[in-house]
């Protein structure tokens, strides 16, 4: 079902995209399919970007529409539930066919939510939940505890924080944009909380070649963390979860090893911290696992896993030890989306995509090092897992004419960082999808 | 399509939604019809909560049905868009036919959203960059606003503040939490910022008996306002904005006069402070308008209103001044969401829906006035607007068993506050709907 190849009619926003404010360009979804985004021009583009990464197999995939058309489905539609409360008959099957299917190391649990913020956010709250239960051990709260919270004071509302990663993002609702560091005017204007960063490591690539520069930045960023856990304890507010991507998206695509995450998770153990992963981006099969985290081979990777995106509805998954009893909302996640997801993992099983992703992901970074070596005056630092990949361009402004150049050739990209391009394509993205990309990008920069 | 009647084959819940933990119990919505929710034991139950009040048009409205059986809506099903820079085609039409359609007074501009919670995280960022612009005039972000933001830090991070209202509710992630004072359990152990609190009138009804006790009332509560206002710009932490509900739900159904928000609105105005009205839960016709702010009468009831629940998308409309261009998140809303909203917009009309919830409220409020006659040991204070009615129980525990009992009989209720009864049907809760759960209602109480 999808194109065979890309297709321009004008340059884009062409003309019936005009007037589009802060917008790229307005689409037709109804036409796009697979790998390739069609706008209102009739232009074709292939879509490595895919809507921010949330697109797991593509536009309009069969399946997909095979499932929605289906008019048992149509009471999840148009019936949307308090899932806290009045779930469908089916729901706790549904999670085991689909979410629960693919549980990170160790978590037998998932709460769903309806987008990465309030996954992050209700992850939060239930690390600040979990730590004064600690706390407290089997005392109920005091009734200094209950009065205070409800003016939002202390001891109540404590005073306790989340440390996050300079470069990290996990979202831009109030709790989660105190943990987001990627870029100023995220941030600008918004009040925030006193929590704490510490360093992610900057690493040289490819990885390979640095091993030895990597792992002392990385113990560095180790040794800072420490100090800073330390640090928050003693002025009075404790961390109460680290949380990390286990690659940082927004903020450039930086990638730390291993045993940066593993030093990390001990670090959060013996401070008697919450470890939360954040998958919004990275989880759902881009790196040719289903999370990233299973690239660290742990057997117990983290306390918390959100994701969202990809996997189409929102949610984490938990220990036992993290109760969800105290998160609450009116939807708490979409069946609807469920419904998408379980069939987007039935694809994915018998598609056998994620060795299609690692495959593809292979031929893209190899193609990236040798342009690197072709344009070493425009182009540095590919780096990537599966298709997760990255390279960085000379500077900002090269950056984003080589996008503009690469879409009008017909290749949907993404900036993150400063000057990092990001590929974002689809699970589906082939190995002559790879190449199809790395023959525009090429004329792009032959061009420059 | 709707049911003629409750039918109850077990006790709720029944054998088949054993096991439910936090859940009330399962439910079957293939079977669910109108205002008539089906339970996996086949209890048929009066719905007059309507999955926490966001159930516009009742369960399986065939208008819906047909609508999501239409293959042409397919692509907007599966291919979910990043709305902010991606939007389908039609998109700026389907607002303009339905969310635009209704646009509260003075406002013709709408931000979609995902729910509530996000609705009023963004509406509160809105107006916060509102404020500094304010304060920047025309003076670009200094250097030191830029970096002190990725740490946390004022000037970039500003102490800046949202005035909220005990007993007030507006979400559960960190930013919403902070002006949600409702129940202790929804605030306990969570972090928050220092913003200020003001009294919410606690008025006696029926509001025509009370006029004079309750305009003393609210005029204290005003005085109050303005008094904190001032008291947390002394202290540094200024009030950009002020949040309310037109009624206070979560917090116990709590109303206040039309007088009391046009002074509130002049006190925002006076002070500089954004005015943001709160209708994620009021909004969407169950007060007999589409907004409850509209039987205020005003021109200018607010700067910012947010939406959620009923509407199915969430969102919040703006002024003009309110810029949304630093608004953004992956999805920004949900067009197969937007397409169900349309086409409830379309029944709400066809089928004189606001003309009924007004019939419907008035017959409710008046047989719970004669509830309350009849048993004042139990029942006091019924009020309401539309069929967004409440009243208070002696005492909690009461208020508790009635709940249970009358779901037993077949009437689903909520509660509210520390003993109120809320009442949340659909929009299509007709007078001999308000019948069948009187004469209920009124058995239970009867038993008492
Ligand atoms: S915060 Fe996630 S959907 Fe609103």
């Amino acid at each position: 079902y999808d194109y065979d190849g890309p297709s321009m009619k004008t340059s884009v926003p062409g003309p019936r995209s005009q007037n589009v404010g802060a917008v790229n360009f307005f689409c037709n979804y109804e036409e796009s399919r697979g790998n390739y985004l069609v706008d209102v021009d009739n232009n074709r583009m292939l879509d490595v970007y895919t809507q921010i990464s949330s697109i797991p197999i593509g536009y309009n995939h069969p399946a997909l529409l095979k499932l929605m058309a289906n008019p048992n489905h149509l009471s999840t539609l148009v019936n949307r539930p308090a899932l806290g409360i009045l779930p469908p008959e089916n729901f706790p099957d549904k999670l085991t066919e689909s979410l629960l299917s693919v549980s990170p190391s160790g978590m037998t649990r998932v709460q769903t939510m309806a987008c990465g913020s309030c996954s992050n956010e209700n992850a939060y709250k239930a690390m600040f939940i979990w730590y004064r239960n600690k706390e407290r051990g089997h005392n109920m709260p005091s009734d200094e505890d209950v009065s205070t919270c409800m003016i939002n004071k202390a001891p109540g509302c404590p005073d306790l924080s989340i440390l996050s990663f300079n470069g990290g993002f996990h979202g831009r609702t109030m709790g989660c944009l105190a943990t987001t560091h990627s870029k100023a005017i995220h941030k600008l204007d918004v009040p925030s909380f006193d929590w704490p960063m510490a360093p992610f490591p900057r690493l040289q690539y490819p990885l390979e070649e640095f091993t030895r520069e990597n792992a002392q930045e990385e113990a560095r960023c180790l040794e800072e963390t420490e100090d800073v856990i330390v640090k928050w304890r003693q002025k009075g507010n404790p961390v109460a979860g680290i949380v990390i991507e286990p690659i940082q998206a927004e903020g450039g695509d930086n990638h730390a090893s291993p045993d940066f995450f593993k030093g990390l998770r001990n670090i959060a153990r013996k401070h008697g911290c919450a470890f939360h992963v954040d998958e919004v981006q990275t989880g759902g099969g881009a790196t040719g696992k289903y999370w990233a985290h299973e690239h660290w081979g742990m057997d117990d990777p983290a306390d918390i896993v959100s994701f969202s995106k990809k996997l189409l509805t929102g949610g984490y998954y938990h220990k036992d030890e993290l109760q969800p009893y105290r998160i609450f909302n009116t939807w708490m996640g979409d069946p609807s989306k469920n419904l998408l997801l379980a069939e987007v993992l039935n694809v994915i099983r018998r598609e056998n995509l994620l060795e299609e992703v690692t495959r593809s992901g292979k031929a893209l970074l190899n193609g990236l090092y040798d342009l690197q070596a072709q344009y070493p005056g425009i182009l540095s630092r590919a780096r990537g897992q599966g298709t997760f990949c990255a390279i960085d361009i000379c500077d900002d402004a090269t950056r984003n004419s080589i996008l503009l150049k690469a879409r009008d050739k017909g290749v949907l990209l993404g900036g993150c960082g400063d000057r990092s391009i990001r590929f974002r394509p689809a699970l589906i993205f082939k190995e002559y999808h790879v190449h199809i990309f790395l023959n525009i990008f090429n004329d792009v920069l032959a061009e420059h």
